[in-house]
């Protein structure tokens, strides 16, 4: 069992803190805003005011913040992990950010005289709650079979996919495919429904064959249902879409199905949806159509 | 058990037959190149030469051919089924094309006295042969319940989703979600090479979380092997997407990634693509990045 520093406790980074209490692990966690230790504090870990207090002692660091500069922040501003976690310590960061700052954190970690991998996640909240998240780690081979045990108490499909930065091209390519994927859900949902088909029905049969995804799974009943309380927000997958806009663009990799949904997530976000799970996609749906303001 | 009339012993229909006719029932096959029939008649059933021929003394009369065109000959030309078959059978259009072609054959049908239900398959060649397709179907409900055993032979998912034609168009926004899965799977897998992921690790862990989906299952290994043997023909895809645009566009319903997808599919077809799977859509996103001819 280790002892594990586990900074950011938000929708997904909580229920992973408390799972990895739950393992028998000892879990120090701490958060921007300190309301959000209580559920880790109730599963029998506990919490710290700042990052040097959460450290301390730590074989483990866990990161699980929104974005590039918060992982930033996180790692090597004043007072943050670098200065403080004890020589030696594995980072875990299971942020989703720019593979390219991850390469470049993963080089100063290194320097400093750390471990670290980065092993963003993909099944969201669900998966989160469940410990069923899927996990794609980049870094050195050692370094992911060390963290291992943790991240098997946190996800399911855990998988090495390369050097460090590689967890985060992969996560950028499962953004990819989920935003394409939820709008076409979308797409085909506001057509069934001009359609009048029965809705339920169809959901089922669509689901049944080729068209068949985790996507239609998880996402089709919130847009029957228009009901879209995150879950993912838009704004955070917009933030991904940039990513991997950026990350193609430098690749050479033309990506054109990629470039309209950035365009139609940049437009939910414009039109007031950035809060909504990225299931609200739909209502881009809608609005194209003339019905929803 | 029924006595069967099969027209048109495809890719799909050839495998559907032979189900049928090893479930016990009693089946005759037309296709118009006759060396087609093979397979059906070693699993028992018989061939005829003639669609007249096919259909003496049919209970119900299975159709399973391209396009909207191929129907209207199979069903209402000179010599087709509603001239020949005995009164009263039931029509079963396993065939996927335009709904509103559908419902005024369903009309016609009707007035000749037939019972007619349109019943779409997805689950492509794998689903065919292992008799695990998803089935939409559109018509009456009485009459579905008719048809229930037959369908329930060669599918897995057999739902009634609505009135005639409604099983067209919930195969049409099938046939949108499966092509923009596809493109959306083909434009990582491009990016992910281009960084070199790799690439097995990463198609695991993809399919693991929320981007995992029926297409990555089945489409993924053949981008990455580039074997694109069909399967699925990009051919009959773009004629599905031709559909697709119709419909939506007679309904007032926008869909943005849909248009893209429908302008994409032409693009491999003008490229010489159209006798590729569709997952072979891979291949343009290479060929807009320069590497293919």
């Amino acid at each position: 069992m280790s002892t594990i520093a586990f900074i950011g406790l938000g929708i997904m980074g909580s229920p992973m803190a408390v799972h990895l209490s739950k393992a028998g692990h000892q879990v120090t966690g701490y958060n921007l805003s300190p309301d959000r230790t209580a559920p880790l504090v109730e599963a029998g870990g506990s919490a710290a005011d700042s990052i040097a207090k959460a450290v301390i002692g730590a074989d483990i660091v866990a990161v699980m913040v929104p974005d590039s500069p918060d992982v930033q922040d996180v790692l090597a501003a004043e007072g943050g992990v670098f200065d403080n976690a004890p020589a030696g310590a594995l980072i875990i960061d299971f942020s989703s950010i720019r593979p390219d700052v991850t390469a470049n954190l993963a080089q100063e970690a290194e320097s400093r005289g750390f471990r670290i991998i980065d092993a963003p996640v993909s099944g969201g909240q669900a998966g989160a709650e469940n410990a069923s998240l899927s996990i794609m780690v980049g870094g050195y081979a050692e370094d992911f079979e060390a963290a291992k045990p943790v991240l098997d108490a946190v996800g399911k499909t855990v998988v090495h996919v390369g050097p460090n930065g590689a967890g985060q091209t992969v996560k950028a390519a499962n953004q990819l495919i989920v935003a394409g994927n939820i709008q076409l859900l979308a797409e085909a949902i506001a057509f069934l429904e001009a359609y009048g088909v029965d809705m339920p029905a169809a959901v089922e049969v669509l689901g049944g064959g080729l068209a068949g995804s985790a996507v239609l799974n998880q996402k089709a009943q919130k847009m029957l249902d228009r009901s879209f309380e995150p879950g993912f927000r838009i704004d955070l997958h917009h933030k991904d879409l940039g990513i991997v806009t950026s990350a193609a663009r430098e690749a050479g990799v033309i990506t054109p199905v990629g470039a309209l949904l950035t365009q139609l997530m940049a437009s939910a976000r414009a039109n007031g949806d950035g809060g909504l799970d990225h299931s609200a996609l739909f209502r881009g749906v809608e609005r194209l159509a003339g019905k929803v303001n």
